[in-house]
């Protein structure tokens, strides 16, 4: 294939400079996602000191790959990992460039030559390893991290900043709408409650995805079926990295569909779209109910975080509302390529890793962090108008339902049509309409008994 | 592979009625089209009429075989053709089910007897076509017609409904809105027009993929070679078809293509796709223009079809508004299902026609129809709020923009928050700045002359 | 709005026909959903019930409005429900045509003319709901029927075929494929076992959805709150649904959410999207893995369902494969039709209630369907080409991986390149490297040695 | 909003850190893509041209904006764009950042101090412009430059690739496979010529897009109406823009269009999703023909790119066909996206700008990136393996089709029937039926005459 020049400085190898020339595809963006570069160093840190306590690798190569990976895993190496997702559908060429860096650092440490492989990549650091089974583990590795440091806490804050926002909002009787028509009315702080019910079902749903996530493929090898590793290792090196990582990882019951299938990452992504709907939702309403400052709905006061136009000045934006309802599409999009990866394997390999899971961390990626920014940034300084609540549902002709027990359903019709051609006020409808005296009128249609059963 | 019992009464056969038994799949929603069956018929009377002329098919054969056709084109024969879409991927069954009611009323015509294959369904019906080049045949067939014929006069209709609006709306100045919060000033022609634009590049844009769709697969046969055919025979009958049709298709230059990928198809849905996002848009737009009647926007009155709700009285609802984004929703699943189809196609043939060709239909089909219903039912009756357009202009704060030139960014700014904090009009606001005085102010801001470039 | 005239014969009235003529969108393919009729009629019986026990409701009416439903419920009256799906966003009309059939039928049993409101459609058939309630109350009850009783057998009778291929396949030991190249060996039992965890998989993630089903929005009427019903009605008539369905409803802790939300059909269709991402891979395999019958992988006899071709006699085709991945292509596309719908729900309703309820319906019945069928008609009948999987096995260069802990992987390497370029075994080129005698070559290269650890 | 702290070293000022800090979403995938950038410097640079033109802007000033733009477009100041996409949907916080930049570049450039605002972002370097028109016409001037330099050329190359394989090609005969399944035969040549017209159609299809990319948005200002600009400033400002760009933009007919919907964008990304779907399925093809190298169909040789396994030595892996698949799923992905964002923008102005040109760009770049690899170093180095093609055709049994015609379709697959069934030859099995003579068959049944029609 050619001889090859790494560049001077550079840690990597010939298997890493081969990619580089061989997929210049994309730019930045498309780089391999670092989480995943982690997960990879994790793992095989977990693999030294397996085939090191086994017999199989020495005490001081275990050790320099050990420590080797711990600086990988604390970003101290990140540009020495220059490859992009476009790549071989195994992630192979990463996995290369894993083993190479740690080859070079660990001989480093042992005093040896760059590139000697005098503590081998293959040999040494890739011992009992396939990229078919190391890559996918380093998935599910990158995956529970990001959701359990990231996406699950920023989602838990914003449950709590609405719940806040729930008992603020408590006493705020307001309009409903239904069929973004006047409704019957509820308090602001049953709104906010169904957003806060969303987002804690958020929680469950990305929780649910977990148990998924801890099953490893690790010890699968090349095809599933563990050749070339011992008995037992496939569990004992998935409790290695639950210790190391603290993460309740096990050993996937089945490897043939751990490596052939990316099940896990497509229900992973399937969960938060539904997250994403979810919070679209909400940043829509916000955005709506937020409307104005004079022309709009403006039952809502958003916080002013930045002058919002370059020409109008004193206008303010939903911005959180759009970066979130923006986060929302592209997790949205990241469901579509992963599903459009998922569906695709082939026989003992699906080769559609390195796109599905930078995909699906971006979504948690960024759906985490524009949810914890919305919490923050829009939610916690929301305010309600009440002057403006009150005027929009003292003129509701939506009142009216509270009629439809009491004098039948097309009388009550009748009574709010005729205020709505009149531009009159249901009250003064009633009255005329005669089958209601101005008395009952006020005892009967009290917005504050329409929030709730009887 | 055993025999079979057609039911009594029917014209279909044992091909037909194997595919009822193996294929127990989804309901009557999963039914092959019938303009995919309308479609079949054509080309097959086109083929009898050339086989005939080349002396291949008896004339009386030839003459039955047309008939029969003619009938099933007309929606005679619909309930002979009970087939779902999920069946083999190249649409082999329904091939083979036009073939065999073909040949039953062929046979009937010239007094034989049903089942006798007096008129061969293979030899006659089929002759000189392969289910791999016809079922395709018949679907760019089908989608023409829908889109000529249902579409895009839908669309224009549309388009035409819009434009009486933007004559109608020319003088009526409105506040603007952006970020949904208030905006320099437009007249509602301006924003219609914006609308009207819309949905003319739409019709362009449905229009663009028709070239695509006029090329047709028949005389590719079984693989794309013609095998079995004569020289020309490719040109003839798409010439024979375009006759019979009055739809100018052409033989598609490259079979291959034609047989094995339906980019065309993809190519069709994807403008649809855009089509729809278009009239989501608008249907969004005008049911939120038309919140109310009392707690919302209002600034237009869209028309009452029906009554709204069972238990609020008095409440019409934006139902075509609603009808038209539910369909654009599904134009969009059904893209994805284009796109899931056509991205997987193996070597000589694409297998997934029979559903890429339903989704394509289906959108053209609820796309068309509920634009059209929209225009009759919503845009033709939409009538102008004039009260609460004018109100929510005089109130605005954003006519501010108009002192931007004269004062600066700066003080302009600090004007309108003013008015904002202390809930005054602008223009008290602005004189009291002392940067202006109410003479400059009602001369410099006039929403008049804010709605276009000096 | 005009009068109206119902056709002669019809049971439903003035609402249910102004539907009919308002949105003339789509063919037979979009009509609502009968599933979502029976789960109307369902709770409509229940709501009988319970205004009857609670005396807001004659025995006499309840009773005959009860039996009516059943009579809807078996089927008895499909023909009365005509409304399409693109109608009101929130199945208003189609709950209208409920409670105008439910109504007349009820006066037809207790001696009324049709049409006299004696039992009338919304005093009676409708007391204490709202569309806005009832509507997504049918919608998990259908959801859940068609879950329980057609998807969630189908998948696992699928499971079932896999478990006894799994089984009957244990001992053949056959090649593996990564990146569709020659890998090391693996059992054919192994890779159906691959399968089957999917499947089982699939059932799991579709059993998980559940919990999120049963939570009905029952006794929210118009926004959540609750209004005109009384304390506790939701619980007991969510109760009342659990008994007469056999399925554990429960009433939904936030109303708010159960209406202005549909995350709950989100989630259901995104844990389809994986059972398709997995279907599609399962019967992509099979069809290549069944490819030839000369010129392909030609490892396995898939049944010979039907005749496959109209022009080339002796080919039979994978077409429960074709069928099962056309409906994965469905699933997938009505995902994205359900994401639309449920992100863009505003304030107090989502009213893209019938479009997103139609797509999920359909994917469940499809793939439910398509998974039976495939197990039946393709899975079952699946056997091994004993003599083609055996002579790939040992023709393969991959088996060299044996030596790569004997010989080293450079030395391995070699090995294997010598082969392949020269065409000769990999046992030849072993022995001729001097590295390997050809009793080590026999011992040390053993496919059956090769299928698991050691 | 408080003060703020510009890290030192910045061009940027207070509005760009405040986005910073307002939006800590994603990481460096997120970043605001460069075209943007280079595209918004572009626009600017013609506006400062315009403006000095007409004297509203010093010659000073416009020469030195003018100057720090094109540092900008050359590349030199990357570093000073950090915002990500998930900001305000109208891009108006990278607006500008552009103009802090530029005005600090400027003021350098004429001796003044960074952050005096001596050449003023908003007055001078936005001056004529608004966010809202302006973001806009960058996307379109960055789509358009990456279609035509990067894309379309990639796209014509991999044709011209495709082209040279149909040549080489031509005289190869071999087996055709329809349903996975073996067919008529056909030419390489003509297989891969199919190939070639997808990617030429996929030329056009993206060639199609470009006039709606032309349009321009600028002179639209905040709402479409042009607002403080002059008559004419639109059509001379697109002018200027086409002059500096080489590219034929116009301004926008309708600027309300332009301005509150980005279906051009939806256009664009549409169709780039056929373009997926046609590179995948040949990838996919590429990728099965190459199986291999003993087990699979293995009729080509794909070019040996790297080592492709880190455990099975003497693999190669079709790893450019796994790269451009997996960008084919991106681009599929960020289709969704872009409808996503594109089906929901509200009145005045889509709030969805940053996310949706982020995605579109990404396909637009990695598509094109894949497809120019691919051809390189894939499709350029396939050969055929000719004796593996020559013993798949000789072996096949749907030769037999040749048959048809002479012996009629029920014989002919009788014949072939019995070949499969006793695994002899077709010519063995057509000769013992005593229907056909070996010489005869020798005649009828010769691949060369099987390629076309007669």
């Amino acid at each position: 294939m050619g001889s090859l020049t790494v560049p001077p400085g550079s840690l990597w190898g010939a298997q890493t400079q081969r990619s580089i020339q061989n997929f210049p595809i994309g730019g930045p963006e498309s780089l391999m996602p670092l989480e995943i570069v982690y997960g990879m160093a994790t793992l095989k840190k977990c693999c030294a000191l397996y085939n090191s306590s086994k017999g199989k690798l020495s005490k001081d190569k275990a050790k320099a790959i050990m420590e080797a990976a711990d600086e990988v895993i604390k970003g101290e190496w990140d540009e020495q990992f220059p490859l992009v997702i476009y790549q071989t559908g195994s992630g192979t060429q990463t996995n290369m460039n894993i083993n190479e860096v740690l080859s070079n650092l660990a001989i480093l440490k042992l005093g040896g030559e760059v590139g000697s492989k005098s503590v081998h990549p293959n040999d040494d650091c890739n011992m009992g390893q396939s990229s078919n089974d190391s890559f996918p583990t380093a998935m599910h590795i990158a995956c529970t991290s990001v959701l359990l440091n990231r996406t699950l806490p920023s989602l838990k804050f914003l449950s709590s900043s609405l719940s806040k926002k729930v008992t603020e909002f408590n006493d705020v009787i307001k309009i409903g709408r239904t069929h973004c028509q006047d409704a019957t009315p509820l308090t602001l702080g049953q709104e906010f409650s169904g957003y806060q019910a969303q987002v804690d079902y958020a929680v469950k749903r990305v929780e649910g995805t977990l148990p998924s996530l801890y099953r490893l493929a690790l010890g699968g090898t090349a095809v599933g079926t563990g050749l070339n590793t011992s008995l037992g290792y496939d569990v004992e090196i998935a409790n290695l990295i639950a210790e190391e990582t603290g993460v309740p990882f096990v050993t996937a019951p089945n490897k043939f569909e751990a490596l052939a299938a990316h099940d896990s990452l497509v229900e992973a992504s399937g969960a938060m779209n539904v997250v994403a709907c979810s919070l679209n939702k909400i940043a829509n309403d916000l955005r709506l109910l937020g409307s104005g400052p004079r022309s709009g709905l403006g039952e809502l006061n958003l916080p002013a975080n930045e002058p919002g136009s370059s020409i109008m000045p004193g206008k303010v934006n939903p911005t959180q509302c759009e970066a979130l309802s923006m986060a929302c599409c592209r997790a949205i999009g990241n469901t579509a390529t992963v599903t459009a990866g998922g569906m695709q394997g082939h026989f003992e390999l699906n080769v559609f890793k390195p796109v599905m899971v930078s995909a699906v961390l971006d979504t948690m990626r960024v759906l985490g962090d524009a949810a914890k920014s919305f919490a923050v940034r829009c939610v916690d300084g929301v305010t309600v108008n009440e002057g403006r609540v009150e005027e929009l549902l003292r003129g509701s002709l939506m009142l009216v339902t509270a009629l439809n027990c009491r004098i039948g359903y097309d009388e009550a019709s009748r009574i709010a049509k005729d205020a709505h051609k009149r531009g009159i006020t249901l009250r003064e409808a009633a009255v005329e309409s005669g089958k209601v005296t101005g008395e009952q009128f006020d005892e009967w249609v009290r917005p504050e008994d329409m929030i709730g059963p009887k």
